[in-house]
């Protein structure tokens, strides 16, 4: 049959093109994931490698489009929920002194060897040296918290402890932005920073405080609603009104959906909850590990100097995080230390935005952009192999599988 | 705070508005159905009434963007496969020979009526009439599935006669656009219709008689993967994968998600897939339809003319599908006939994505399009509260709860 008559079914709105492209992407991933798993390495770097060879950069199966960046957005807030799903609140509480002592270092150690950095390497000015820093500060923690959930070890010590500190982290790497980016723009609006950032932390401490108490008491309203799954419906607006609420405060979404699920960890009906909650992140995640790699624009290594420039932030990157972050662990003994620095490594979306943000003031030049970029997606390639040597002492956890011990729980709740 | 400040965060990708707009949506259609189920009215209209207000039409609340057209779109695939998860491919052999009466009186029946309409309503072409008659044509059987799985009336013998039915309609559906598009470009290409005409047959009867025994052979494989949930991940893929081919030939692709849950409806495994399927479906339909509120352009019925027309086309629409699909199922008794002639006449999507192409081909005028968009929404809006009517005296079923027969049927499986 002719192509044009194709084209005409396909239609004005272009479904086909987008169940395609979704297609491609869940079957990519999994089958790289598969192989990765039989190699015994990390699954998710396979989805993201998967990424970068189905991405512009390789096969140009598929474009990072705005439906695409959607589908990333909602697997990174799904994975974190169903993380958050697995922390309460008291878990939380209980590292708060020391998940601050790791953020606080884990934020000044690599804003300082970012932006000393670009002062000594020649070419560069000094506010391209401040927004290096910047996009070196913010972990993204969803990488780490998909492969230690892969791994069954989220309730271990030190994984509550990177969750705990990545939260601090975010709030500070927005502070630090705007600093950042008022300092671009020319005028610092103290009162604005102290405004925003008394909110972000007023809103995170309030959620982690209240969250779970005020989820527990409307949680039998909420069942005696008339629509189906009303638990589930009730779970998803609470995770995707934190998420928004986050985004406007200026912290990352996923630290409203990480709150939501934390606010929601109480709850008896955990378990069933917990296994819906997981067929979203099974379905969506593999769109965030994809779009990953798609990032990577391999173009930006036509230049040595770039490539010299990005291979020495990417190694000042990991160790800056690992170094600043394990020391604020160390009083945990030396293998949490090593854990908390390995977990704390990967970058991700994050540094990506601060460089756009750059880009958009026009405070960085395209070379630096490109160096932030290779930084954030190769730093998030790098951590999972770190961070499964470091728990690689940890006691073995019986993995989620298909037959796990959900159905169990049920037969006796 | 300031909003600078606020726009310098959500960054250049604009995360933060896409989970505000998922947020609302989700909001206010859940709380539109909550209302809808306690005033004992179906909760899908609720929930489409719920997009027209917090859409471009009221509130602006929501924009028709290409993100949500997508989440529409995954939401409607998601909804049929759940449903074919619950249809056997004996199911649809069974009514085969009755469905092809009722799809095709279901056809012939509202495009005779509605070019006829056209062609002696003053001041419009015979073009135009033929390209109305055709958008009269598709059932969009989305919404009858959420009334009727929302009932647990999926099993009866009337709805598996509407969902095959549904299957044949889309497939005519295609060939009568083939022809219609080809008549507006001038230009009929019969070997392309046929040869696509064959495909789209050839592909949906291949799927219904052999897909379930390829799946039940490739289970054990699937079972023994490394990857996580590698059940759910190959359900998942399975699902895109042929609504992507579906897209692709030529038919909606809900077809081929429907297709996809049949072929899968035999696994020994359905309990648990299905409450995956159905944490899915939950999260997605909801932007499905606030999707098909939003597309009603109140800006239409400024002119009286379009109003009347509409308002007759709307009754005829109505009417003809309800008669010829009766029709074709009087055999059955005039109960199930009635049923199933409800249950054919929501339009959706389909009669929406027929008038777009005729606009795009120059072979359409602005008012028609109206008139067939407000055709689209007001049979998809009319139609569940026939449908309820239709089955009110079928038994009660028990309603999918949070507490459901899954859990039963897992501690005995």
């Amino acid at each position: 049959m002719t192509e044009a008559i194709i084209a005409i079914f396909v239609g004005p709105a272009d479904h086909g093109h987008i169940l395609l492209e979704l297609f491609i992407a869940l079957l990519a991933a999994k089958l790289a994931a598969e192989l990765f798993e039989r190699i015994r390495q990390p699954a998710v770097v396979g989805e993201i490698l998967a990424g970068i060879v189905i991405g512009p950069a390789v096969l140009k199966l598929i474009q990072p489009t705005g439906v695409m960046d959607a589908f990333a957005e909602i697997g990174v807030i799904f994975l974190l929920f169903t993380v958050g799903l697995e922390t309460r609140p008291s878990d939380i509480f209980k590292v708060g002194r020391r998940a601050t002592v790791v953020a606080v270092l884990g934020v000044i150690v690599p804003f300082v060897a970012g932006w000393g950095l670009l002062r000594l390497w020649p070419g560069h000015s000094r506010i391209e040296a401040i927004f290096l820093g910047a996009a070196m500060v913010a972990t993204s923690v969803g990488i780490t918290a998909r492969v230690l959930a892969g791994r069954g070890l989220l309730s271990s010590e030190a994984s509550r402890l990177i969750l705990a500190a990545a939260v601090i982290d975010d709030i500070i790497g927005l502070l630090v932005l705007a600093v950042v980016s008022s300092l671009a723009t020319g005028q610092v609006n103290y009162v604005s920073i102290i405004l925003v950032g008394s909110l972000a932390i007023a809103f995170t401490v309030s959620v982690i405080a209240f969250g779970a108490r005020v989820v527990n008491r409307v949680e039998r309203p909420v069942r005696n609603l008339k629509i189906d799954h009303s638990l589930l419906i009730f779970a998803l607006v609470l995770c995707f009104g934190l998420a928004a609420v986050s985004s406007l405060i200026g912290i990352a979404g996923i630290i409203g959906a990480f709150l939501a699920g934390v606010a929601l960890s109480e709850l008896t009906d955990g378990t069933r909850l917990h296994q819906q909650s997981q067929a979203l992140t099974e379905f969506t995640t593999p769109f965030f590990l994809i779009s990953i790699g798609m990032k990577l624009n391999l173009a930006i290594f036509d230049s040595w100097s770039v490539v010299w420039l990005s291979l020495v932030v990417i190694v000042v990157a990991i160790l800056t995080k690992f170094i600043g972050c394990g020391l604020g662990a160390l009083g945990m003994g030396r293998q949490r230390a090593v854990q908390v620095g390995a977990g704390m490594i990967p970058r991700g979306e994050v540094g990506i935005v601060v460089a756009q943000i750059g880009l958009a003031l026009a405070a960085v030049s395209d070379a630096i952009y490109g160096v932030v970029l290779a930084m954030s997606v190769i730093t998030t390639l790098a951590a999972p192999p770190l961070i499964k040597a470091a728990f690689s002492r940890e006691p073995a956890v019986v993995q989620d599988s298909e037959y796990d011990d959900v159905e169990l729980q049920e037969e006796i709740g």
